[in-house]
């Protein structure tokens, strides 16, 4: 059993909290949030006293019951509190993206790989999609293609938040620049990550976003990933939805998905005419959060840092793709002005 | 009525010639094959004599009786057999492509402009998706999104031609660079034309196609056109499949169709969370090519200069987008080595 504390207290964090104890893996042992209120009246969600309850990352860390701590703030904040974390020796799981950029995520890595020499703590990047048990199941039905011609990758979803821009009102710090927000971050991290666990990091990458005025930060768009044999063609957004399929495509079929997170069908359907399609996925699991609670559990009481490494690299190359990205269209945050 | 000629014995032709009787715009009165045989097979289906059978297309001009010709016949024959028709002064009905490239569709383009001035006859292009009438509900339906963002227009279906290429038989002239076959011309067509009815031509584009290596043509893969609003981003493929939906993206929903030729299904669902969706599309025609056989030949009757022009224009700017695409990859045909 884990001791569990937690660094923001938005609907994303319950969800953690709410699968991480549906593993049996975990127990809730504190709350940090800047309002003693606000993590008072999580806290007592989960009936924890005051006693439970931080406005200072450094005194909960302090706490002797803390073992691993889940990062869920801003973007813009994943990388200090995760240093800040790793300095006490507590594990650390930063929900992505861990960092803002590829300069920050250098040093994390740094820190990260002193602070397991030193205290035996881990830094995970909490890529939950990866860790589904449809997602395994897909990424072991890639010998089905063949050769692998190009992947159809679409994930965008219209956020109730872009409302407020469109009349006038203050962008939510997912579409901030000044929280590292906007839609590749936010949420093209996952079809990109989806990709990298998939196929590694691409040889080169464009991304054709639509510029949000008001806030300088990106919408949405088209991303190709490149690599050797072929696209990875990612549609995301924040502003728009998409119904389209996940879809790659090879030489013997197309191995098609629901989706690229809460993966609850996968299909290959074979090239030649009248070929039944053969279904793949298993039964989705009820919290979508448990898989990777249980694994980042299961890497931290092994300490199995080959496991880590893997994801590390993960993290690394989706860094990079991202910053890489940035760049190409101008998306400047305030933690690089 | 029109007395319509054709010119290839394909099941297309015969997809067009029921389709063009069905319109009873038109009386199908000869019949062109380098073989007589087969040219005689055709006809009789069509309870024609040998009187109405050609293996000269010159022959067949000179027949006073035709009066507009359909060309069906390899990719790389379209634009030699559309001068010769237009030479004669008969309309020609040219399916897609009507040339290998943009040099062969200036030379077109002047010839089809002279022989209009001194006989009155036409040349266009069998762009038949374009005049389905749910195609120009989608099209009048574009306001409904607002400001648009994106789009995304899959076209790709598995081609059982391809297996004959996968197993080492000789490549058919759909996939053939002795006949300007490959997916762009064949298949990439459809949702590039698509495209430019809807929104003109695209400032610039790219194609990152799977190159087949025993035929040196694209075996299908990612396009990009890029508009100043954004990119229509085309899925393209004669050997995979896809079942991606055709989206565009805007500021105030998504139109959603099932395809982009032979359109049955259209909704535009707004973005606010619960929107339900609007159904657009009304019933399909039972002839796919009916839409387009009534078009052209109002578009004759009528001697509509304007609607042939505006389609030309069409023709033209797919021309310029697929020749650019190939140069890009160096896809070169027998025709231009």
């Amino acid at each position: 059993m884990l001791n569990l504390a937690i660094i923001g207290t938005s609907w994303i964090t319950k969800s953690f909290v709410d699968a991480a104890l549906s593993t049996k893996e975990y127990k809730l042992v504190a709350v940090y949030s800047r309002s003693l209120a606000t993590a008072s009246q999580f806290a007592e969600e989960y009936k924890l006293g005051k006693d439970a309850c931080y406005t200072s990352i450094d005194e909960m860390c302090k706490d002797a019951k803390v073992q691993v701590v889940y990062i869920a703030s801003p973007n813009s904040l994943h990388f200090e509190q995760a240093k800040q974390v790793l300095s006490h020796g507590k594990h650390a799981i930063v929900e992505k993206p861990c960092c803002s950029n590829t300069l920050e995520f250098i040093q994390l890595e740094r820190i990260a790989q002193q602070s397991y020499k030193e205290t035996g703590a881990m830094c995970i990047e909490a890529f939950r999609h990866i860790q589904e048990k449809n997602f395994k199941v897909l990424k072991d039905s890639l010998p089905k293609l063949g050769k692998i011609y190009m992947s159809l990758l679409p994930f965008a979803s219209f956020s109730s938040r872009y409302t407020d821009i469109l009349e006038g009102r203050l962008a939510a710090p997912v579409f901030s620049a000044d929280f590292s927000g906007g839609c590749l971050l936010d949420t093209g991290v996952y079809p990109i990550s989806f990709a990298i666990r998939l196929w590694g990091k691409p040889k080169s990458q464009q991304y054709f976003p639509y510029m949000i005025p008001q806030t300088g930060t990106d919408g949405g768009g088209t991303i190709l990933l490149v690599y050797d044999w072929g696209i990875a063609n990612i549609v995301t957004s924040k502003i728009f939805t998409s119904k389209a399929t996940v879809e790659i495509y090879g030489e013997k079929g197309t191995l098609r998905a629901n989706a690229i997170t809460d993966l609850d069908s996968i299909e290959f359907v074979g090239n030649a005419k009248g070929t039944q399609a053969e279904q793949l996925a298993g039964p989705k699991e009820s919290f979508n959060l448990a898989e990777e609670a249980t694994e980042f559990a299961r890497i931290i009481r092994d300490n199995d840092i080959q496991a880590a490494a893997d994801l590390w690299q993960v993290s690394s190359d989706v860094m990079d793709v991202m910053t890489d990205l940035r760049k190409q269209n101008g998306i400047v945050f305030a933690a690089e002005r």
